[in-house]
């Protein structure tokens, strides 16, 4: 703890670019490390959930994403849920270059209803790839469309946001019972965006398969200029990882998976979310830079087209290579922002860890 | 305490750059959310007060400031109280691009002399539209000017400069009694820039309703370069709201404004000044962006102009809404620059707090 | 010790960056300094080793540090050793000018095999000249081409990768015992990168002669980004020199040379890790600018070629002076990239030390 | 103190622009405020000592700063001592863009031998202004020069190196002892750079009427580059002011000036270096920017033309007042390089002190 001054102290959080991973006495051979991932009655390739956004999931990535060995996430309060024809929206919006007008039209193609055919239409569209998949509604829209989306035989219900909390509090309407509405759906629900022990306590016992880490209302620079929040990831996913230990003694075995969501960049930032605790990572940016992200080199959250108060503008990125190559490589780019899965392998194995469980006790530094 | 050497010790202080409010484990409501700031007989829809700065200013700017919810003060030592006419003198500094040249002109036209008819008429011209409305005048010529203002009908009279301290030492003049002078006055006094426990604590003694925390003489980078002085406002802010909760105990129930003044540019800053213990904000720089602001576009205080030693350039900003847009939306812009309101009613309500003395214990981390 | 979260704790590790050699209370003449490196039957004027890349060392850059008075190491992995004349592929790599492209083109080039005979011959050639010289192996083709570089006459044997450790865990292959394969060769070995006291402390007692100190994996902000992984260099070389220090007492009298081995970027850097502790560095930047470098103008590490995760792209250099310029003046540039030897001697001088073995206590501060 | 790793420890050193000088709860006229500087036999009005460089310090320059109230010192090894007629060889030099070009055509120039009658002839030019003055020699000139230095009336003999130290080792030449030739002239000295107590005080005892705290050997940027050493200031000053109280009791009462020389960039900086223990303050950049400084919009130190291992670049300023609007103004800029005097003043007189003296225990905060 620090004295901020006489009447207000603060601890000490770190992101994770203030922290590495050092290289231990033990090293593998890269063929040895499993990557697998059990989440409930999914078991996948490799700990990667794609970002439900608009820019980075269309029903054809969503396949695309299940088909590499991950696991796709369909936004169902996005374009493809409100316009039965999305292309030309997401052509008109790659036409415009000023990231304000940008911001001005998205806040205007967002104002167009969800239906809730189209999520459903949409929903089984990628079902029947059969691959595992799911889809992901905000904590507001939650009552409103979840069974809808769980209807539709999604493995995973996503509730991503930023209201979500132990302890919600209103007096104009009732909150949800979090608890009680998990129990009355059909899917396993991933859940979050959280950033404390306590929140992340509340949801595990609230029934969630797993939790996301994470600040989930906008990018991490615009949520510190707009709101002064930010949540230091490294710090996040540490203190969450110790709700899922403790939840997992108070529960008697039930091991709820911790998946950190925001602020990482590429390969590098993944393998310290999975050293600080993480089970999976949830990631945005680098698979907005594929060729088939439906964003065309243009990346943005929910929080952008906010109606009154914008918290992020959209991003630019040159289409760097297939989503394969992107999760799987092979990669001729130095950046980490592909072939994620083998950077992610030689990590653990650089270390002397054959699965991320194990990994999750690697050394780290602070730097 | 750190050793800097073998003489001399100092403590870590912090600015609001090193500081981050954290998502706690209760959210509420936006709408459940109250900014109303009362102080002394005023009560204000949101706790912003408009910097004295003629570049931000004028009377009809303090008028819509009112209008809009918030308190508005004019420079009474500025253009408009040493030009009949100051319209001319504005549009010849805008036509001026280059800072240092701007710089010269800025130290030619405020050696005009200060006019007390023109003060009184100004501040009578505000009166007259019936909103909350303050003057303010500089430490030196509080003397001279003080009674001309609070006689024009002001709320509040603003002492603001860089000579506030608890004790003021003089070998040539007779030092201003502040107790005994705010005593004589019909108006409730904010007075400051202070910047520590002390000069707080002697400032409330000497009957202020407010105190402005900050160094009032000059922009941030300026002031460490000409004189060394750096004022890190998160560790300041804690300081003076420490002083608050002492004198609030000494005086056996006073309650002292306090108002964060300096290095706040924009909603991100102010929501964390507030969670290190102010009670309401001083801006400058997000009002200078209106298209109603004075500047044009250009944005510039007092130490900008000082005749001998100038400790500020004067900026440039692109106008990018109007004072409405700004205080209180809505935003297409991501950078807390505008709709502040609604902002600091987002991070009270993401963070679990309904009122501004409650968010003032929110949970901060140093980053 | 750190709190990273609640579940996770970290050391804080120094860069070099981090830390300053201090002025003591004595000087010394500047020709009073010997910066002589004996280590095992060779002694070299100044400590000095070339790191073994494709674009610095060629058997005639080899033949001119050992000239000079260093050491050059010839990569027996690298273009050399693949093509009867090389010539041509540095000509058209240096052609292109695309980082990218020139990965892709770095990719294609290195498909081609290593061939023995080519080995021998270059190694040979270097032989002729009469210098100190040694030739590098990788670890995972060490048991295949080691014997072949012995008998070529090197001085040393360089056993330099990112797979490294003191216990390497495979459950295909049988891992090198490096201790029984250091036994069997004829030639002393130099062996890292390593990055911790037990791993160097298990490859003293393997019996090299030198540990390479650092993370061969790539260039520093690459690994980074694409693994997560980074050695502080002060902390990592501090830490194998306590490694050093404790060998030496439990083996009677061994002393293991420690040779920093990237992350210097100049004098600067080399002076400070001799002060955390190491006997000599390995450089490859500042001799990449060398007119003489085979790279001509360009540099690169095995890391940028490796065909499915590139951890470096290929850096571009405009060549400086001479081999000679560089390692021993003069110099007229004043960013420590040349005469690297009278700026080592002026450093331990300045300080007060007359060879590098006491230089190693040279006082430091954090900055 | 901090581990660097296991096998070595240091401390945390302070830079100035780690520090800042924080307002106190007293402030001050900034008439009342007395900036008189007593140095031995002579009294200045305030205490900056132009740095000895020829791009700074020409005969008619240092006539100007002492008829300013300051102390301006030649440097006998300079230009003005090497050439009858140096202007050509300032105009060929100002003529060169490029700093390595420049460099070169340094190293050639300062090749022309030192005449002793131009010393002699420059400093009686000098003395016949009746201004207090000094001359410079390096240490390694100290025995050949000081005589004719001194006997040409200056008030101060200033010894300038970066060999000063507490202990000058050499095997090949009998080294200088410091106090006997100290002892033996008839002007009082300053010397340095110094760095640390120990050094510090051997030179108080040694009989020096002032010191000087900094690395007199090259730009901080190229020291830390080239050499690897850095002297933090914040730090070294604090240290050397404990040495001077320390000294002051064991000499029973020999008060030994305490100049801080280096790293300088403007009165910000000055009035931390005051605010660490200085009682003075060596200046070059500022003054390099004055229209009369000889360099003509270009400055260099003597490491720059090192003939075999340059330490600084050439550097380039544009001239932006005289050197009298420099010193005490008046200033239409806001970044700390003009009105050093005036901005000194104003910080002693916003903290509350009106001397040099006391302001030595002005709080600082670590930002």
């Amino acid at each position: 703890m620090y004295d901020i001054g006489k009447s207000k102290r603060a601890e000490k959080a770190f992101a994770l670019d203030d922290v590495a991973i050092v290289p231990s006495k033990r090293t593998r051979d890269i063929d040895d490390v499993d990557l697998t991932w059990k989440i409930d009655a999914v078991t996948l390739d490799f700990p990667l959930v794609a970002a439900p956004m608009d820019s980075v999931m269309s029903p054809q990535t969503v396949i695309r994403m299940g088909q590499l060995g991950g696991l796709g996430v369909l936004n169902c309060e996005g374009l493809w849920t409100r316009y039965e024809d999305p292309t030309p929206v997401f052509t008109a919006l790659a036409a415009i270059e000023d990231p304000l007008a940008a911001t001005k039209k998205l806040q205007e193609v967002y104002a167009e209803p969800i239906k809730h055919e189209l999520v459903t239409s949409r929903l089984e569209q990628i079902r029947a790839a059969g691959v595992p998949f799911a889809g992901s509604v905000s904590p507001k829209n939650a009552r409103d469309l979840a069974e809808v989306i769980v209807k539709s035989g999604v493995d995973f219900l996503v509730i991503r946001g930023t209201t979500v909390s132990a302890e919600h509090v209103s007096t104009s309407t009732t909150p949800l019972d979090l608890k009680q509405f998990i129990h009355t759906l059909d899917a396993p629900v991933l859940v979050g965006g959280c950033a404390n022990y306590h929140t992340a306590l509340h949801l595990m016992r609230a029934g969630a398969a797993g939790v996301l880490v994470g600040f989930g209302g906008g990018a991490r620079r615009a949520t510190r200029n707009v709101l002064g929040i930010e949540v230091p990831m490294a710090t996040a996913i540490s203190d969450v990882a110790a709700a899922r230990r403790d939840y997992l003694d108070e529960s008697g075995g039930r091991y709820v998976g911790v998946i950190a969501d925001g602020s990482l960049a590429g390969s590098g930032d993944i393998a310290k979310a999975l050293a600080c605790g993480a089970d999976a990572a949830m990631v945005g940016v680098p698979l907005a830079r594929a060729i088939e992200a439906p964003g065309q080199g243009y990346h943005w959250g929910p929080e952008a087209w906010h109606p009154t108060l914008s918290r992020g503008l959209r991003a630019h990125f040159e289409p760097s290579g297939t989503l394969e190559e992107i999760l799987v490589g092979p990669s001729s780019v130095a950046d980490g922002s592909m072939n994620l899965v083998e950077a992610l392998r030689r990590t653990l194995a650089s270390t002397g860890y054959t699965d991320v469980k194990s990994f999750q006790r690697a050394e780290l530094v602070i730097v």
